[in-house]
């Protein structure tokens, strides 16, 4: 199926949010996309499983990377899109299809762009990191994604948002005795042992460091806890999960060598681990393209893709109509003013 | 199969051990034991499904009840039993076929005891309580259990053991607000919020109450926490279940009415309860039994099921030779010379 790339940008963003594409299964709008593209003279279209990249060749001397990921989280009774008023609601409509629909017009409008610019759409995003389709490009086609300068389309509310921070999370282990609990003075019991943890946790001052100019804003919390072996039963283990968000300015190795500070004295077992990525915003293409948006840049605080542009030594910013608040949300919806202000900032930036 | 009644106790012990009654698989030793009983002419024997009781009807002013499970837990590699010196090794050995083998013993040899006797073998007490067969006999055979006084053989090292104390299950409940751990600071960590329950439990005094002469000791542990949404997410609610061990001097409503005391302020959702059972050693037949059996009687801390007999107004103690610190243990023995102390001491009384 041929998408109309002639139409309204918000009329698009309507048509890609009823092709339906949860995690895993973006094969119909892939194949839409890729249709699409294929077509255009000015493009070379490549493509991956359910990932499309579509690149100009120019020969300008610089070239920037607009991506974004094509899936979405599970429908939740939100499809088909509807409109009411200036807003486009539906499942993807912040997270990111309306973003899709941007970069989808650029790639039909821009046939002479100032700068040569790689267009990704990638399958994955929303589900567990080893399936994410732009690290698979990353691995696969590294060739494909080469550039001076990546915009992830993320939603950003249509402001710049620099950077991500880092997240890691570890188990934090309190070991006791088992014993009958009709007899616990037998025991050691581990829950009991969590609450310095627990103390600890609910006294943490977070940082709020500037790096390159934006104030990011940490976090280390809580996001599970387990425990028990039987309702009779003096536990001998209890496990908190913790999850540190951290700013840009530590790596993987100093967030660790925190998080083991915080809680020494106590097992402390790393689970999972990505790195933040620092704002991005010296670099000359980032500068051009925040005098073409304009507004103030911020911190991005959630963890993004960026961090993989940034592992492949791309700086890459966040910027996109959609509004993180919304996204995941059953009753999300977009701005059409926003879509349309995002479209216009962007052929402002590379025309 | 006919077991042989006029043998050794602890050969006995020994035959019943090498016959498997896991909770739920009892039938093979259940139909043992009717057929062993069955010949008997001073005893009437009754069956429900794995299940025995049998009776002496001699006309005396007062009735015994003796109460045995004869399930066990899972094997664990322990069977066939054996004897090394004094120690007979096997699953189910102190609990409780030791003392299934001296109720069997008592039957068989007590033809003219100075009490009427009921003996009671029933199945899967070591299971959910629902298909506990005494539970169930109680229910559908009440006129099979009557009598003025009752003996659990639940292994008590020789020992009586007077009463149980209760238990009480309930889940303390904090909640919060969900957020992106990203911004974290946009939600309330309900894990958290579980810090000050740690801390009540951690700081708790346990009562010790003289209860009929008998000192309790309680207990107010947690034996399960969960909490936690996804490793992203600030969680909205975590769970503490505990698990309060309460002396006989409180009833069901009380243990009930002290643990929403101590956690005044917080959800507590109670999930279940089962009542403790006084010791019911100032009956005459408890006295006549604790002079036949000397020593000096204890508090039975954990639960077991005198509390029934106590819920149909049958005074009750524990005395078995298992070693209760042994039971459910893959290394689990019984002292022969134990075995044969038991038995000397219910013919005393029962003679």
């Amino acid at each position: 199926m041929r998408l109309d790339l002639a139409q309204d940008v918000g009329a698009l963003a309507a048509r890609i949010v009823d092709i339906e594409s949860v995690s895993g299964d973006e094969r119909a709008l892939a194949d839409a996309v890729e249709e699409s593209l294929a077509p255009l003279r000015h493009l070379k279209v490549f493509r991956d499983g359910n990932a499309v990249v579509a690149r100009t060749d120019l020969g300008r001397p610089e070239r920037v990377v607009i991506a974004g990921h094509i899936d979405t989280v599970p429908i939740a009774g939100n499809l088909p899109s509807r409109v009411e008023g200036d807003l486009l609601y539906g499942c993807g409509t912040s997270d990111m299809k309306s973003a899709v629909a941007v970069a989808l017009r650029l790639a039909a409008t821009l046939t002479e762009p100032n700068r040569d610019i790689t267009y990704v759409f990638y399958d994955c995003e929303e589900i567990e990191a080893e399936r994410n389709g732009l690290r698979r490009l990353s691995v696969a086609h590294a060739d494909w994604l080469t550039g001076d300068f990546a915009v992830l389309m993320e939603p950003t509310d249509g402001l710049i948002e620099g950077g991500c921070q880092g997240t890691l999370r570890a188990e934090i282990v309190t070991r006791g005795t088992r014993a009958h609990s009709a007899r616990s003075w037998l025991g050691v019991n581990a829950i009991h042992a969590v609450q310095p943890i627990l103390a600890t946790l609910s006294g943490y001052q977070a940082r709020r460091p500037v790096v390159d100019g934006l104030e990011y804003h940490e976090g280390l919390n809580a996001v599970g806890v387990r425990g028990g072996v039987a309702g009779n039963v003096i536990p001998d283990e209890c496990v908190v999960t913790v999850n540190y968000r951290f700013a840009p300015d530590l790596d993987l190795d100093q967030a660790e060598r925190h998080v083991r500070e915080v809680f020494a004295g106590f097992e402390v077992r790393l689970t999972d681990a990505a790195p933040g990525a620092r704002p991005g915003l010296t670099h000359p293409a980032a500068a051009a393209f925040a005098s073409a948006v304009g507004g103030e840049p911020r911190a991005k605080l959630g963890w993004t893709d960026v961090a993989l542009f940034s592992k492949l030594g791309i700086p890459a910013v966040n910027f996109g109509p959609g509004d993180p608040n919304l996204a995941h949300q059953r009753d999300e919806f977009v701005s059409l003013r926003k879509i349309a202000a995002s479209e216009r900032a962007m052929l402002t930036w590379l025309s």
